[in-house]
């Protein structure tokens, strides 16, 4: 039987977004909302020299997201896909991913853009974002074709 | 106090590294390696339509590490950092992620090239890879300096 890991918050994130339907939808969604990730005073000193990245990955929980469902018909398409083929919500670990990119540090918050979580969401990890995959190595799967289907 | 969450391995990766000593080290390492992510039955219907996407986010469990260190030296330098300005193991929620291309699915086993994980490490999300930061938009914070100061 495989092990289980429990995870604590290590913060929580300031956003103006109160429900899901204020979130703008989809894979493709550009996301430029500014928000605060407020760290919590033990971890502080885990944040020395965050501030010479520009971009950071956060690890959050969907902690609104209830039970799990393996496919899943996003907004941005017509028809279901497996839910480790999108990013929404209800997984078999509620773990949701962002890139924010980081503007100033004031102590323990992080003043960031590019945030897509409800307001209040537990953060559960940050590490830099170090390299990209080159645009024209990337290929997009359902999302790229649910684009052309729709001239997007 | 804020609340625990429990996750538990999708699946497991399958890599040549066998120890932590084998593992390319640091944050510019070239991760080339081959391996597997084999994800257990329960979760394959969740993979459907992957296959369709080149990168991949693997998010993972550093189940060998103990303990937690809020400053850290990492092998590319040579003075401590901040946890959260690393990818370090010992972290306060022990996740890791790892950008891996996706060469191809043999149900339920991912081929991919990019791991940096041990053999047997736990699975605990799989996310499409979909968008870029543009590489002159990104700041490499110590690392950068690190490298300059090593004339690399």
């Amino acid at each position: 039987m495989p092990a289980k890991y429990a995870m604590r918050p290590i913060g929580f994130v300031r956003s103006p977004y109160r429900e899901t339907g204020q979130i703008p939808k989809g894979c493709g969604a550009q996301h430029e909302a500014a928000g605060i990730l407020e760290i919590l005073p033990d971890y502080e000193q885990g944040l020395t020299d965050i501030e010479g990245f520009s971009h950071l990955f956060v690890l959050w929980v969907f902690d609104q997201a209830e039970g799990c469902e393996l496919m899943t018909q996003p907004p941005t398409d017509t028809v279901p896909h497996g839910i480790f083929a999108t990013r929404a919500p209800r997984r078999p670990n509620p773990l949701g991913l962002t890139v924010v990119q980081l503007l100033r540090r004031d102590g323990p918050r992080l003043h960031v853009q590019g945030v897509d979580m409800l307001d209040g969401t537990p953060i559960l990890d940050l590490k830099p974002y170090l390299s990209s995959v080159a645009p024209e190595a990337l290929r997009r799967g359902w999302l790229a074709e649910s684009e052309r289907r729709k001239g997007g």
